[in-house]
């Protein structure tokens, strides 16, 4: 047993406005306590629809920004771990990134691999690849929102050890929630994706988000499922040994029968 | 536009007796006239429930034995394809495969790549890998049932130029029908998944198929889904030109976006 309970938190940040969203984010922190890990979506820290990448520049965060300094402190103090999505600077270019902070530690930073749309326009694509933090004895590895239809996006984070996928995610798309369950069963792994909820308009752009953020588990059964249009936070207790066995059948094994000689990359 | 018309043919075949089940194959095409492409189950021409090397031997083909030349001759009156699964025997080594017989043509031979529980028993899992062939101006891949499961079998199908995968199956566990949509979405192809009906019971080995054959376009719409349990033949007519377009946003190509640098294999 290696239990574990998760708050998925399915926000509606303030549009740019970095310190009103940490406030609340604390908030709903402090309205549903008892969880372990506190999870949120994509860039809740700034919202998501940037038109000019001097808006990037307004809310993207260096390193050291006092923010981390804030949640390490929080989270130390409150003995949970806080994931979720950020504009992040280093040195001039920004990434669509995610942090993963527990007990006032930084254990893992991941710039999102597969930008949706116009990201392209703001962020770089990530370098660092995808990688799996342990954290309460388990491990656990980020995607971001449309990492989903890569297949190999949950695929690599399996083989690299993940036992849950954190997902922040700010969904336009409405694929996504059916598709994990495809993931977590092909995979065997819990998938916790954090949705967004609310609309974005700048000008004569408008954005809406789906919401029903969820948790599914290594049989592709989901767990929760939260509503499409309204901010929820909910907790869920998940055994994360359940996803050490990889047998689909006594004579399966989901990793040990793949055959990447017959596979092209 | 690229139209083929595609016939489901869910199956119920005569355990262990091929000439029976070709002969009824051929029943069912005369009855239903006018597709393009006849699409039978896994192992169709045999039954799926061994449970002796000598049962396997009973069924397995040769390349040259005459069932293939009847289909070739059938084929090519009818000016039609016919694919669909059987034991095949290669110097007295099982495959589990499928053959791709268009107008008097062998086009394609698959042996399956991942076998499913105790086929492992009777059949060797192929070395040979996943093929595309071209009919029609049409690039088609074959994979077959337990598959499905592996996102890198339709993946490396479509990174080889498949527009339609074919997906002879005799599915017993619940998850594929929903799991395809999941897969067409991510590589933008069509999948036709033929699945068998019917139970089969050999002393105290029992099985139930779970038909619900299907055909999903690019966009993860099923465009017709069979009865569970009844033999059922149904044509769709679709345009395969539109799995040539990959793009999900103007800013988005989905084999152009991924990153096999930040993939593991």
């Amino acid at each position: 047993m290696k239990e574990v309970k998760i708050a998925l938190v399915q926000f509606k940040p303030n549009h740019l406005n970095i310190e009103k969203n940490l406030e609340r984010s604390f908030d709903l922190i402090e309205q549903n306590q008892g969880a372990d890990i506190y999870l949120f979506p994509e860039l809740y820290l700034s919202g998501y629809l940037f038109t000019s990448i001097e808006e990037v520049k307004k809310v993207a965060l260096r390193s050291d920004n006092i923010v981390f300094d804030t949640i390490k402190k929080y989270t130390k103090d409150k003995k949970i771990a806080i994931i979720g999505g950020y504009a992040e600077d280093e040195s001039g270019r920004f990434f669509n990134s995610a942090f993963f902070i527990a007990e006032g530690e930084f254990l893992l930073n991941y710039r999102k691999v597969h930008l949706f749309n116009e990201e392209k326009l703001f962020f770089s694509p990530s370098f660092n690849g995808y990688k799996v933090t342990k954290y309460r004895d388990i491990n656990f590895g980020i995607m971001i929102c449309f990492d989903w239809i890569f297949p190999e996006a949950a695929r690599t984070l399996t083989l690299k050890g993940a036992n849950i996928i954190l997902h922040p995610s700010n969904l336009v798309l409405p694929y996504c929630q059916d598709a994990m369950i495809t993931r977590a069963l092909e995979n065997r792994v819990f998938i916790a994706t954090c949705n967004r909820v609310g609309t974005e308009k700048v000008g004569k752009k408008k954005l809406a988000f789906t919401g029903k953020s969820q948790i599914v588990d290594p049989s592709g059964k989901r767990l929760i499922q939260l509503p499409s249009s309204k901010e929820t936070v909910k907790i869920v207790k998940i055994d994360a040994s359940l996803s050490e066995n990889k047998n689909i059948t006594n004579l399966n094994n989901l990793l040990q029968d793949r055959r990447p000689d017959q596979y092209i990359m």
